[in-house]
């Protein structure tokens, strides 16, 4: 299960200009905004009259991932996506990112290269463009930070503290299917190190795998709800899991939220295997994390454009700030949601 | 000479959001153009019709920095201003960071305050806004990852391929001293490990340690040639030691280099602290590296106007490319320059 590391290039003979070199040479630039790219002391990017939209994030092996069952390309791939998600989740546009690694000497040329053509990959799906970076060692483990730049007419964008009483609370795609990916993989792991020729057992699980090694960002949706000519009232992206963000948009809104929990989208295998797992699939939609869906607040009058698309859920309401953080649960009875969201300085792999 | 862990309050009772809640409520804005700092899933900057400057910088412990001798104040303040040195060597103004720092439990919240400190610090001095950020554990050390965006007219920005032959080749301040300083820095460690009652024996080295612990980026330097009306033709910061950025930059604009041993600008106290140490001075200036000067070259044109700068030295002048890089030492003999920068893949703390 682990990288093969039979083809092997150690990273200082290369030393970090020749390291650089190599991994920047098969960087397509793509955006006209990209004045100056790799290879000065820094990128320049033309805006016009837009704003710029800056995020970041870093993951830490050990802590994020875990490279025992997360192939190199896909970590790549994923640690661009939810950069980008970030940036889509503000209703604008990513146009570049910047890429810093710390890699220590156990990573021959070989795994970084992996590493590198999942970054370029989620860029050239996304229309990104990869601008500027550092590589250095480590004493152990892989750490990757990527700082992603965006643009939008200020008209356009769409914060956290917008959400009105009233407004209809939606959600895109479907939740949960991250964290019972992650799961299955933790299983299969204990299952191979008390056993090493066991095969592992994930036949018919591609898409909640699929949700946790290679999840992509909303950017279709932003371009739906454009062309719907809706504009959100308030956005975030789900990366904590679903109470947490939702607690995070009413305290930025002042708000109060009645969630209705039977109409939490959950994917049949996502809730398949919670029950294989004896987990309540609906915590694991709240709570679970990492499913990079948008999360919005839109108008009443929006609902007609909204209520047949079927990629998008309506999931509860705005309500005053009094009224409190409230789930409906199927049973009909009332409980207060908590930011049961992952919190990253606890969490382990 | 370790950080006080004396009054500790444990990262992980505060949560990730505590933390970062507690971390940024003492951040305060400088820049008109910041529309929206930390809060949302990305900040937002406003650069009417400025070009965007991005670069980005990573810091890990145990290869960039080490804890038993840097202060975290110090080291929070130097992990900003090494970004802003890179934004400033484009002839660009820093207007806000992201910093992204990954830290283990060895770490308490006053720890973590102490790095703050420092970056907030280097933020007020350079009036530049601290406006987003990821917040996460490590399993071993401290990582610090930042980004920094600034802002210049198209026209002004210096990139470093410009340089032609016949162009003057200058460097602000003095260089070596923060090698000296880590040099003696190390020395100091190694004792105190022999003979933890001997004290360490800074005495009389305070300029060289200042270098090496608390570096400026010389913003004073992009603001001197701006107020003389003139723009360098090519300019590049010294991160990675003089010889290593002069072959950057040749290499780039497609040019030779000659410079003059006798005319590169070494402190006194650099000097005589090389020669305690039985290093070669000029050696320690070219390949020493961590003086975030700026080097840059200007067109014959403007030698009258820089000819009486105190804080600024001609050290050379751009040959043909054919000609090479070289160096005419003391004794009037001629040596190849080489890439002796530091290799950050190989440099040891």
């Amino acid at each position: 299960m682990d990288f093969d590391n039979t083809a092997r290039t150690e990273l200082n003979e290369l030393g970090e200009f020749g390291l650089i070199k190599h991994l920047t040479q098969h960087i397509e630039l793509q955006q006209p905004s990209t004045i100056k790219g790799v290879g000065d002391d820094a990128a320049v990017i033309d805006n016009a009259n837009l704003q710029t939209i800056i995020t970041t994030d870093m993951l830490v092996e050990g802590v994020h991932f875990d490279l025992s069952y997360v192939p190199l390309k896909h970590l790549g791939y994923k640690s661009v996506v939810v950069n980008l998600s970030d940036v889509y989740a503000m209703n604008a546009e990513p146009r570049q990112i910047v890429v810093s690694i710390a890699i220590s000497n156990r990573f021959g040329l070989e795994a970084v290269e992996e590493l590198y053509a999942g970054m370029l990959l989620a860029c050239k799906k996304y229309k990104v463009d990869l601008v500027g970076g550092d590589t250095t060692s480590s004493l152990s483990g892989l750490v990757i930070s990527i700082t992603a730049i965006g643009a939008a007419k200020p008209e356009d964008l769409v914060y956290r503290n917008g959400a009105k009483e009233g407004n209809l609370v939606c959600v895109s795609g479907d939740l949960g299917g991250a964290y019972m990916g992650l799961q299955l993989l933790e299983r299969e792991k204990a299952v191979f190190k008390e056993n090493p020729k066991l095969q592992p057992d994930l036949e018919g699980k591609d898409y909640i795998l699929e949700r946790q090694l290679k999840p992509e960002a909303r950017k279709d949706v932003v371009e739906l709800l454009k062309n719907l000519g809706i504009k959100p009232t308030a956005m975030i992206d789900i990366s904590d899991g679903l109470s947490s963000e939702l607690l995070h948009l009413c305290t930025q809104s002042e708000t109060g939220i009645e969630l209705y929990e039977d109409k939490i989208p959950i994917d049949p295998q996502t809730f398949e295997t919670a029950r294989e797992f004896n987990l309540d699939p609906t915590l694991c939609a709240l709570s679970g994390g990492e499913d990079y869906e948008l999360l919005f607040t839109v108008d009443l009058k929006d609902y007609d454009k909204l209520k047949n698309q079927m990629d998008i859920t309506i999931i509860g309401h705005i309500t005053a700030k009094e009224k409190g953080y409230l789930m409906v649960a199927k049973a009909g009875t009332v409980h207060e949601l908590t930011a049961q969201g992952w919190n990253a300085l606890l969490k382990k792999p």
